[in-house]
């Protein structure tokens, strides 16, 4: 694929607008009495005519047989390959919560956990403690730890998981997880992965002993691990690879936080999709690339609610003719990866793509399903393509060489 | 894809011949009225039966979505990866003009343009000013710039177009361009891109600064715009990684230029198609490598003459049967990029390609088009694997490892 350099070459600013709408994990696998996949099953006529008009294909966002998680698959349908942009485990969930990470802060991911006497680890969640019970654990924390130099706070998550924030002069995010993967074992201490490291790992340490006799009594959740330390990622934006000027319309966290990740403006999207259709128009004139993001699909999906996602398609069919009621140049309607029921998680089967614009040589694909766009004009592509060819079609992109 | 280093290893010469066949720019887009591309509403019997005999494809010269200039495009064909072989503008237009360009000179593409009292650019093409002006103010400088220890020579293109070439010991390519690419802005110093440029760059500015003063009357062509300094590649020949000995059968200089660049030898190709095919026969026993470029698709493409494209495509179309009764033992008919009459210009959509060969493993493609090809045997592929393909349907490929 093309360089970024390259790409800053190419890149022209236009007039032309791109929506990428993502139908969040809406690759599936077929039903076992109908032999149809989700899409296929769903009344569809509206992403059906963008098919039909469009060019398809099938899109892999890490490589073929890699389940990719929320972020690859957004850096990758963003043009960014997730390979060399990738996003440490402690940002993911800092972006998801919504915590501020400025440049120079490291943040984590932290569950609370349960050790015996001996220090092992017996549960790595704490039995899944209730979110209630971690908001008052944190609070205690961040009251009562204290380490010289740094100020350290913790982030309350779903259940037992909470996002540790380091922020102060010298931090690096080179230090080992704390986290063993394995029950049994005793936690790790922080190590340095680097000597730039040395200073950060000793601070953690002192923190994770304070906050050891603070939780000593708190069993279950009598001991925390951290992992993914990561700092906020230098990665240049969509301004500046490909000219744009791109705004984000998602209704949760994390997807936003993705987006913020590589420049996006954030436009509050509202709850529901008509909200999001609406905030779309709304900032028509203003954009010249919008990301769309469509939670449900996904999260029916992670359910294994194979009927329940079927109606999330549907319901994101019947908005599709508002978005081309304002005439975009580009349309991408796609996934971050598939979520088949029948698995109830992340799969690594590539997603559908269909690609609608005027000039995208147009193939005999007249459905948007996974069997169908198989045989589409695209082929079977990594979807850090999907990018290049979204500008192309905008008419965006300067010739390559004499 | 195999490197160079190991096609030289497997590569070996035999008797059999190969013909890539380049139908310039032959790629398109659907007719509004009919839906048949170019290629589709063309009679071309003689192309369907290379296609439905051969193997067929799609090919991209660069990557997805990334439209090639033909040197990019040729240089794909050739089995050059075009983003590591790549051509300055500079040699590209001085190829195309047939300048002669030596190991150790320096060209570069020039504009006249017009620049206004305070010395800023009213128009970077001086209003694409007469060729006659400009050959009549090229021959002015070439008289009277004098720049000690280096011969400078510029040489007329069309309207305000033409080649700049320094002739001396110790220059390099590596200065910026003193083209801005906008109007209203000065031109640019010729500034070092590193220190091993100081002397060219100085020595560019001498000439500029000359060459402001001889043109200051000569409103609207009252200063010149240098871009894409460089050099003659030393790019390694298809002799020496193939062990070919190729020719180029092209009536356009720039073709043969790039040819040239890889070491083919240069058959003075006559004006018409009738006339190629006659040189090809002559020169049959000579060579084991044929280039044979034809350049009406992509020009009528450029008009966005849709019907003159298609003519054009028929005319290739005759003269298929005389190169297949020379028995070549591999055809490759494709082209370098598509030129849609849609877009009248070069675009980003994959080329149809038909290899045709005793051992291709023959597909259900039965005719050349760009629909067809999809559902070929080769696939989507980089246009740099077409020649590993072709040496490999010649059997002048030994396997690799034992």
């Amino acid at each position: 694929m093309i360089s970024f350099d390259e790409m800053r070459k190419l890149a022209q600013v236009t007039p032309s607008k791109i929506v990428l709408a993502v139908i969040d994990g809406v690759g599936g696998l077929p039903h076992h009495e109908t032999g149809k996949t989700e899409l296929e099953t769903a009344h569809r006529p509206n992403l059906n005519r963008v098919a039909s008009e469009g060019i398809c294909g099938l899109a892999y966002s890490v490589s073929p047989g890699i389940t990719p998680g929320s972020a690859p698959g957004h850096m990758s349908l963003f043009g960014y390959d997730p390979l060399t942009y990738g996003l440490g485990r402690g940002i993911v969930e800092a972006l998801g919560l919504e915590v501020e990470v400025n440049p120079g802060d490291v943040v984590a991911r932290g569950n609370f956990c349960t050790i015996d006497e001996n220090g092992r680890i017996l549960d790595r969640r704490a039995g899944r403690l209730a979110t209630e019970k971690t908001h008052e654990l944190c609070s205690l924390l961040n009251d009562r730890i204290d380490v010289a130099g740094v100020e350290i706070e913790c982030f309350p998550g779903k259940e037992h998981r909470f996002v540790v924030r380091l922020r102060g002069e010298g931090l690096s995010e080179k230090v080992a997880d704390t986290d063993p993967q394995h029950e049994g074992m005793e936690p790790l201490r922080a190590r340095p992965l680097d000597e730039s490291a040395d200073m950060t790992a000793s601070l953690i340490n002192d923190a994770i002993t304070q906050a050891g006799r603070l939780l000593a009594d708190k069993h279950p959740a009598n001991m925390l691990l951290l992992r993914g330390f990561s700092q906020h990622p230098d990665f240049p934006s969509l301004r500046d690879i490909f000219h744009l000027t791109p705004a984000c319309i998602a209704t949760y966290p994390m997807y936003r936080g993705v987006a913020r990740v590589v420049g996006m403006d954030i436009l509050s999207a509202g709850e529901t999709l008509h909200d999001q259709v609406e905030v779309l128009s709304r900032n028509w004139d203003s954009y010249d690339y919008f990301f769309f993001h469509y939670k449900k699909t996904d999260a029916r999906g992670e359910d294994g609610d194979f009927d329940a996602k079927v109606h999330a398609v549907e319901e994101f069919d019947e908005i599709v003719p508002s978005i081309l009621a304002l005439n975009p140049d580009v349309l991408i309607v796609t996934a971050d990866h598939s979520t088949p029921a029948a698995l109830a998680m992340h799969s690594w089967h590539p997603v559908p793509v269909a690609l609608w614009a005027r000039y995208c040589r147009r193939d005999e694909v007249k459905e948007f399903s996974e069997p169908a766009c198989l045989r589409g004009g695209l082929g079977q592509i990594p979807a850090a393509e999907l990018m290049p060819l979204a500008m192309a079609n905008a008419l965006k992109l300067n010739k390559y060489g004499a």
